[in-house]
């Protein structure tokens, strides 16, 4: 089959590659029929060492099963299916607290030895990860659909550990694809004033149809001087972060109101940053956030999709083959797309 | 009147100064029946520097009222009154949000002209600070009514940001006055079990008696191995952290539960710590806490204390007059003392 390889950074080709096989009795295998491209994977886009044989890439699916292990109960072959970026066996402790991704049987595609930027999938623990897409389901709401693998669920971890109540003030860090999804997450949790950080026209008006009610295109001082200024001087109840950069993190701590929340989803690109009296402690402000539980919330997420409620495919602005997938890095890298869509 | 001055690190001196006055008409003014020291004035007394005229010392006080501003509406001379370490006027945004240490007319005691460790004090925004104990309260309650002013309250408030819940496994870092008051507060919130982690027995079996269900003497990794195998190696729910020195800090990340809360007391003597994948947000962990907003707690637990239900007071193991504060001082620097009660 072929498959996404990255060799290093700004190096991604599409090759023939083993089709996956059942390994444990556990796994599925998918035909993946819509994958995407992630900003996260723009991160070793830029700074990937020379990789020998190359590194699989891609955490976004949807697929048909294909075949699947002697212990696969809940999946049959010819289901269409969503996969998170994490499998998890939803039955461990930290599955049933709802912390999929830190499931005592999971693990990442990123990185793993099948990914899903390729024709093929194997999906360890398949019962506990994978969630089926009710037969008959329109085309049409696919590219919803497959936020729900990711980056829509990411958005909408940020504001759940947030702890967005209604009628709240949400500041989000970052117009990309799952700042974007932050946005919508927090108007349905009835944000009452919703701030977005950005400076992409384009998106930042995707941003105002999702619920923002307020953009701010400055940054650093400047940009923490006007969020205060729309916010009376009292600061964002809640911040949701989603750029990983540490101008980001000192953008949050600097508009979080006492007592405020920072909720983190864009993955840290530091490990140490400031959390002591003048930044975090001083205010009472928590910070919170983590890779997103996506299989949490994926079940109650679905038929707010096929229902109409949301829509959040509409971050996907360009659509791509497999074999053009270097061209989707490069469209999403120089920012000329906010988020391709591949068909395998 | 009498007052204590610091001059520099371990140089604690009681002097004559003038008076409090009434300086704002929402002042009052309190002979101090009751005083006390701080773990948190053991840090200037380690680091502080020349200091020429001196710093006066002091936060956490039980005073009758001498004198009132023209504003002050609910205190009257003769009230025997609780006072907060910092002053806030209970009506702003944040107070109402309940983050009294953040009022916009607040400030701290520690570092101001007026401070609680002397014959009189002068309380800022007295109806918004100050807590009326009631008439005819038996002297035998005014060590536990004294902890309302800082130090169970600030384990309370460790535990109630970090959101105990019943049932749950809580780990609390540091024997000291706060942390045994933190076990006191979680065994209230219904804790399951409550691992204390320190190595003063004396101290330690106070903790059990507050509700601690198993101690950790070992630090650093030891310690994290000994708390994760008491956990069934999934770590604490909650994890108190009640000192403020980096390795309280590493000890709590170490400890944490996939989804779990670090909930810090402790003032961080850092700015910078780790808050990245390999940290918190690897984890979902969720890092709280803050000084305490002990008036938006101190109504409530006024009549616990009264009723019998708590007795934090316990936490006192000595008693000195004023004039012997620098032996407080001493006794608690050495451990020889777990916190001292002051008789101005």
């Amino acid at each position: 089959m072929r498959a996404t390889l990255m060799y290093r950074s700004g190096d991604v080709r599409v090759e023939e590659v083993p089709d996956p096989t059942i390994q444990e009795p556990t796994d599925a295998i998918l035909r993946v029929t819509h994958a995407c491209v992630c900003g996260s994977d723009l991160h070793p886009y830029h700074d990937l060492e020379e990789t020998p044989g190359g590194r699989r890439m891609g955490h976004e699916a949807i697929g048909v099963v294909e075949q699947v292990g002697d212990d696969v109960t809940t999946l049959k072959v010819g289901d269409t299916v969503i996969v998170p970026f994490s499998w998890s066996d939803n039955t461990c402790a930290f599955c049933r607290d709802g912390i999929t991704t830190s499931c005592v049987h999971g693990g990442f595609f990123d990185g793993a030895p099948s990914a899903t930027q390729a024709e093929k999938l194997r999906v360890p623990q398949a019962d506990g990860t994978a969630v089926v897409v009710p037969e008959g389901t329109d085309e049409s709401f696919m590219p919803s659909l497959l936020t729900l693998s990711d980056v829509y669920l990411t958005g909408y971890h940020a504001a759940s550990q947030g702890g967005v109540e209604a009628g709240q003030t949400v500041a989000v860090i970052g117009d990309g694809a799952v700042g974007l999804s932050a946005v919508l997450a927090a108007a349905q949790m009835g944000a009452g004033t919703i701030i977005l950080m950005g400076r992409h026209e384009s998106r930042t008006d995707l941003g105002r149809q999702f619920g923002a009610t307020h953009v701010v295109a400055a940054r650093g001082e400047e940009g923490i001087a006007e969020v205060m200024e729309i916010t009376g001087g009292e600061g964002a109840h809640v911040v949701l972060e989603a750029v990983g950069h540490m101008p980001a993190y000192e953008q949050a701590y600097g508009i979080v109101r006492p007592g405020g929340v920072i909720s983190r989803v864009g993955v840290p690109q530091y490990e140490d940053a400031a959390v002591g009296f003048a930044s975090l402690f001083g205010k009472n402000a928590t910070l919170t956030g983590g890779p997103a539980t996506i299989r949490a919330y994926l079940e109650a997420a679905l038929p707010q999709v096929l229902d109409g409620t949301i829509d959040p495919g509409r971050v996907f602005d360009r659509e791509l083959p497999l074999d053009d997938i270097a061209e989707a890095y490069r469209l999403m890298d120089s920012r000329e797309a906010l988020k391709v869509l591949i068909r395998p």
